[in-house]
């Protein structure tokens, strides 16, 4: 088996290519431990295009490092553990992308979107018809970590039936069962934000 | 001579990175035997990015699954057969691009629409001429396999000129006689569908 | 040096990545000796991702096979001859982009376009400013060869200053005194294809 | 530690595979000395697919050649230096997207335009929130290089918070204290033009 921080190391190198982790944006993590929680996850501000197994951090319930590695966990922590909790994910990823970006600009006043229709939601875990209707919530971006983190909470028990959420401006959060199932969110989510996006370029009164 | 396993399994790769088998979607066919019918068709809800040649099963006639190769073959396996049978062909291949699925949905209410007057029109199999008019087909999505597959045995029968056609907000079908042709077929609708879709967003009226 | 044919194999493999030779559609050619006439060019009906130096051919003035390699010659020999004749060129070479496609079919009513204004036109040979203003070009397709190798050297002929044109839904041709040059060309004009197609999706009045 | 040639030879390549310096477009330097002033620099008219370390040459404050190296400066090395000096950059890239081609000519009525709101701001040195509003700033073209370079030293002084800005229908320029920062300064930045494009074709009076 692979280690997860090889995991995350591939993973973070993939989306950077992909344009999904450009700059410094983007973290990724996953459940090592559930009692205690032990998560891995990427350190801050790093290059995602040489993101590398030793660049992966250990925290504890509280965010903040366990172990040996060095560095400062990346300042979103408390969101992947907002997420770990409440949907009891054991991956969370974090990508930020064109589409994502610019969809939850123009939807945010209506805090969110459907997407609905598309037999590509099949990818998401438990959705077995494209008649599904996937919410997709928007939330206003802010520095405010503490505090993002509890209306990320709030926002998750609210729509137990989600599989992902947009930070206005600041990309997409998905999670998975496993760090694969989590990828293929992204996959999926990805795809259907250009669909969505372009579809409704083709046609404004869409 | 390459196996079919082989050359599926290559192909899936190859289509995952150019975005039209994400997630799990796509899948790929390709006849071994036409009597009894022997089909060679990718198993389902595979990630397409690490296909390998043992996830391709084979199915006989009736779309069950023939041989030791373990696994359930695709969802789609019906429609494949349908297509074998009633066109003729050596492959069939399922791709599942953003072009493809925003303009199924555009283009619903008139059940298809034409390409004509595009010179990558002459790559598809039997045309001379880019005055060549293309109609494309589209089937409203179903989760119910034995009544799409007949539903596009009879849009088949109706329609014996087209090379490919669209099932709404769930990609493309296209085939070939065998499996170089039916991938020659889905770069040329893929190029031909990217063509129209942004040709139609520059001048909305076209 | 390597010879043209490895130059042409390399170069349309390198165009199918980019999405500019897709299908079999694309030619390519070089000139090998001036006179008299042997010109270096792809057979015709190749899929480009694969092409290799034994799928080049030589042909004469008149467009005939000469040496021993067997094949046919791209059925568009007769435009790429007219090119090395009335513009000098010492390769030609036939792109098929979507932005090169879709330009050519909205321009058509006026027989072309200009680009000026652009930094990027200083990459076409000969051009010292940005104030450079490019004409463009827009043939009318034709699947009668002869007939639209004379077309194109009357508009040759009426345009001795231009790099590059179009045929309508069909793609550019550019050409340059070597394979380097008409490379380059390639990349310059298909850059501001893409440009001045997304500046006009921008601003639909521009 | 590796020699500057060799890295500002790697850039190119990359920026190449990623369509910021396509035909001979782009230059891109890195200080070496600062007194006297000796900067390392690509030379004129290159492709920059294959950039190699023999072609990055070394210049004085007045932007002629010191060093043994043969070959003539890129024509906007007085650029380079006019950024180095006042905005006391160690490293200057000028890439040539679409998205800043495009958006450098729409906005240059206003001579330049806001990016605020976007959390990937924070990849530029020193910006701590998405609240920060960057301003972009458009010059327009000239091939008078001594002129431009004076233009630019007097826009600099006027607005030394920025990170980066374009010239009409001529791309980027944006710059770090080290290679590194001013590369990640390139992807930021390549990133909030195509969302802010983007955005504004979703939108139209946006």
């Amino acid at each position: 088996m692979i280690h997860p921080s090889e995991q995350l190391a591939q993973l973070g190198q993939d989306f950077h290519r992909r344009g999904w982790a450009l700059g410094t944006s983007g973290n990724f993590s996953a459940v090592i431990d559930r009692d205690p929680l032990r998560l891995a996850i990427t350190a801050s501000s790093l290059d995602k295009s040489r993101l590398s197994p030793d660049q992966i951090l250990e925290v504890g319930a509280d965010g903040t490092p366990v172990g040996t590695q060095q560095g400062k966990p990346s300042a979103e922590t408390l969101l992947h553990i907002a997420i770990v909790r409440v949907a009891g994910a054991g991956a969370v990823l974090h990508t930020h992308s064109v589409w994502s970006t610019i969809l939850s600009d123009y939807h945010l006043g209506h805090g969110g979107f459907f997407i609905e229709g598309y037999e590509m939601l099949k990818g998401l875990e438990g959705v077995r018809t494209h008649e599904h209707r996937e919410w997709i919530p928007i939330l206003e971006n802010s520095q405010d970590m503490p505090s993002l983190a509890l209306e990320t909470e709030r926002m998750l028990k609210e729509n137990p039936a989600i599989h992902g959420f947009l930070i206005r401006r600041h990309g997409m959060y998905t999670w998975g069962k496993d760090l694969a199932e989590a990828a293929r969110h992204v996959e999926i989510l990805e795809f259907l934000l250009e669909s969505v996006g372009r579809r409704q370029m083709m046609e404004p009164q869409y």
